[in-house]
């Protein structure tokens, strides 16, 4: 606008991918095309038909072209994501769904495709999982790709740069972001995404600052002013005076100074100053994140989700598809065990016709578990694909949100009738295989000691645990402050689960978010927590906390904190604690 | 239709009262009034919004001379429903949202007030209570009341019948019920309405078998036919064949017969064999409820809902509205106790300007005891009028929805800030009103022991803490087989309860529906619950049972129950414990 602009704007956004980046603003039209609404003539509805069809055929070509590109340079590892892009054009409920708005109400490719987009939003905001709801960026992303071939217009290239450019866009896609060349780009920020796109999971990956979900940084942000991006604490500052970037770029060293000490604990073991042996491994969703979670030291994977094979397709995928893509994770990761789970996912999401008639409380709906009982032809493939997967390396099994023994038996049944079934074709598999349940339902704490004679191990999830024992969607804006994971009905039910599975001699795991961050390791470690699963990103700084922790401390400290009745005093009193005997030397 | 229908025609519905009629169909004109749906020319908006204020201004004429007939005849504890649905018509969202579409939109009034009832009821359909759910009922009634105004449809008279009558009809006012002339109108059925709209609880205090739900009875039933109605299986049955009219005919003296003896009980203490007395009280929400629970042998209101007087309307009740109301309960009831709870809403209905933002699981928002902390401005004026009232009579008040000690002493706080001003002004109220809370959050079972520090008793609402405990929603009607009251971890749970009530010195009191269903009794006596609060029409048969079991047993009992590992297992167990000892004698 060549308006003159303050200095040391800061705006406030989503932290993406951490580091800090100091360079000059290159602004990309990245921005939405804009949609001309129109209803067709008589006779003119089976040419827009072919128009549509013709441009997802021109989008799908142009990602083949960025796909072949990017595996010469990146291996396959990270091209999974183009790959789910280029299924959602060849064969899905988006091209579907769009088409039938063109057939039945007479309108133009680019409504019709409009349309769809808001449809899937809509859907996508009804759902209780983070993870999951962020999945309505691929749809974007592509609708996007689709329109602009409408539209005839074309993406500018990325690279096309100074060096030292941070990159400001309304949004990038995953291909965008593999195309970046790290000589020139330094960071991105973005309008739109949250912490887990696709697009920040790999910014994460590359190690590449972004901070995403800034609203309206392409409208604040000028073409070639200096800007910080601060990728942990998810702040943008333009324009900054020369005390804030002095301040920002010692920041920035201390940042790599931090990176390149933790680095050096890659290799040490995860043990406390008394001698106990802590499992530090990863949460995992997608195969690329695989060389990440190596290089920060992750002992394997303690947490694979499988949701994302069942997601933005028409039909479900097939034990072979999924034999196949467990596999791939099983060598990638190998020599290092997975823990894979089953499918986590509700009821809303199988509905092939996008069946918008969501359920009324989705978190206490018709998920997981209680689905793949419901649905044995799913459910079934599923076990077969992870038990072949487990004859190519170390592999356990864990069912996700049950809620009482008659279901741990029930799924241990069908896994039975799946072993006994390859036995009988000859197909290998690991005879045996460990088998988890996820503990994330109070009423499986309550009765833990009955559970834990069932299976051989607990991994403990404490986002819904927390959710379902105080009785707070935490995903409700109003009500963060309640959710308290030091709460002491928490604890207690953490050492319950604890306390069981010690007394059954089976392993207790965690991996919700509370596992990753550090300022509760103390008292996962008293509470004598046996392996933690989190983000990558997050072990070095776990493991180096954990080295000059002792367990008989962390005990005591454990035991301290029971004795207080709000979570508030536990925080106060652990934060008095912490900082005289636990903090992070680093900080 | 004139066309020849079959015989013994039985549909199933909802038994909104029970016992058994036997007579013939009395179809009444109670069908929805058809909408002419208009936009208005420039210039006759001002001429259409007198229309509708003089259509409410008709409706209300007619409804207050049907409140003045009626005071007359049946005093004034049936009146405020009538009294409700008349401050509807005066002030409410419901006026205003018509007349801002009818000004906004330039649309007929019989369009404005059809589009604002269904917008109400999309509105209600997403909240996750179930007695809230039903309150669209009274919008609907109100709104067919001003529409058949502005149409000019009179309202059938309803008791222009013969004697034997069972009314058949798309849904009946409270007015209706209220008008029914019992010597003629011996039972009713509806397609609309649900087990706890303001008709079927009015039926039930009236003693009037009712069917309801049904859905389609009005064009299933023909004029003179002969209908049986079982208002306790929500059965009905048209053109009844010979045997089932014997069969029923049966049933029916049966049925009378044992009302006749549980009523012999009435006045009998609830006393167990071996000399343990339970208190049995009555869940009210309604002070025209009051009669039918002292006519049932309860020994006071163990649950006093709020919620009304703060529903259906624009304003919020101040605390002169409240106080009237809570004294004219308390006075109504005495010298029998009542147990008043504090306002169990969620957020969304407090918006005045009818908010439609919905939050994602409402069952785990910002709800109960977190609202009214968060507007102190709404919860103090209840807690004055609740103090108030403690004057009169024998008052306890407690909290919905406490999840820790934090929330127990912020509200107690308030409570005591409450009493100081009153003893300041002089007012008075009782200084020692005992201070309970609901136990309907897993977390506040887990800290039952730190809970009981805090208050004088516990009141374990079982629908919700089933809910969460087992992260079901029971409205979800795919989830229903898991809704399981005799699953281990919620008998542990029930148990932690009432043990750390008891050791702290406190009583353990129960008011969801677990308490009112006879099969559960002994195992509620085993626990060692001092309080049962429930449908006054349970308490007969309760009281009943609980007379002929020892508390002993029933310990007993609890105890091998205790050692099974699922519900079902407990549940056969108890199948054949029950029926060797404990079967319900009358049965």
């Amino acid at each position: 606008m060549g308006l003159a602009k303050s200095s040391n704007r800061q705006i406030q956004g989503v932290g993406a991918s951490p580091g800090i980046a100091i360079g000059r603003v290159r602004i990309t039209d990245r921005s939405r095309v804009a949609v001309h609404e129109e209803y067709l003539k008589p006779g003119e509805v089976q040419g827009e038909v072919a128009r549509f069809i013709e441009a997802l055929d021109q989008a799908r070509e142009e990602l083949v072209a960025v796909r072949d590109q990017l595996s010469e340079e990146h291996g396959p590892e990270h091209l999974y994501v183009i790959e789910t892009h280029l299924m959602m054009l060849q064969d899905s409920m988006f091209k579907r769904e769009t088409l039938a708005l063109i057939e039945s109400e007479a309108i133009n490719a680019e409504w019709a495709l409009k349309r769809t987009v808001l449809k899937f939003r809509d859907f996508f905001a009804a759902i209780e999982d983070d993870y999951l709801r962020e999945r309505v960026g691929d749809i974007e992303i592509v609708g996007e790709r689709v329109l602009r071939k409408l539209v005839g217009k074309q993406h500018e290239p990325l690279n096309d740069v100074h060096s030292m450019s941070l990159v400001v866009a309304h949004d990038l896609s995953p291909a965008d972001i593999l195309q970046i060349d790290r000589q020139k780009i330094i960071g991105f920020v973005t309008d739109l995404g949250g912490k887990t796109s696709h697009s920040a999971i790999l910014a994460r990956s590359l190690e590449i600052p972004a901070v995403v979900g800034l609203e309206r940084i392409t409208s604040e942000a000028l073409d070639g002013e200096h800007m910080i991006i601060d990728g942990s604490a998810g702040i943008v500052i333009i324009n900054p005076d020369e005390e804030t970037f002095r301040e920002y770029l010692k920041r920035k060293l201390h940042h790599e100074y931090i990176e390149r000490e933790l680095a050096k604990l890659r290799d040490l073991p995860a043990i406390t100053t008394d001698g106990c042996r802590i499992s530090l491994k990863g949460n995992v969703e997608f195969i690329e994140e695989i060389p990440s979670l190596t290089g920060h030291g992750a002992e394997g994977i303690g947490l694979y989700r499988t949701e994302m094979l069942f997601f933005n397709r028409d039909d479900l995928p097939g034990e072979e598809e999924q034999f196949a893509h467990y596999s791939a994770v099983v060598k990638e990761v190998a020599p290092l065990p997975v823990t894979i789970r089953t499918l986590d996912v509700g009821g809303d999401k199988f509905v092939p016709d996008l069946n918008l008639d969501d359920e009324l409380n989705p978190a206490l709906g018709l998920r997981a578990i209680r689905l793949s009982l419901r649905k044995p032809e799913t459910f079934r493939p599923q076990l077969r694909a992870i038990l072949r997967a487990s004859a190519l390396g170390k592999v356990r099994i864990f069912f996700p949100m049950i809620s009482g023994v008659a279901e741990i038996r029930a799924a241990k049944r069908l896994l039975e009738e799946a072993k006994l079934e390859l036995l009988a074709e000859g197909v290998p598999f690991d005879e045996h295989i460990e088998i988890g349940i996820m503990i994330e339902i109070p009423s499986a704490v309550i009765i833990a000691d009955l559970l834990a004679q069932e299976v051989d191990f607990f991994s403990v999830g404490t986002n819904d645990l927390i959710q379902y024992s105080l009785a707070i969607d935490r995903t409700n804006e109003h009500l963060a402050n309640l959710y308290e994971p030091l709460h002491p009905a928490v604890l207690r039910s953490l050492k319950m689960v604890v306390d069981a599975a010690h007394a059954a001699g089976i392993d207790a795991c965690m991996c919700g978010e509370m596992a990753g961050e550090s300022q509760y390791l103390p008292i996962l470690l008293g509470l004598g927590f046996d392996e933690l699963s989190m983000n990558a990103i997050s072990i070095p700084r776990v493991k180096e906390i954990l080295r000059r922790c002792s367990r008989g401390e962390a005990e005591q400290l454990v035991k301290k904190a029971l004795t207080y009745h709000t979570a508030e005093e536990i925080d106060r009193f652990l934060k008095s604690e912490i900082t005289a005997h636990y903090a992070d030397s680093f900080d």
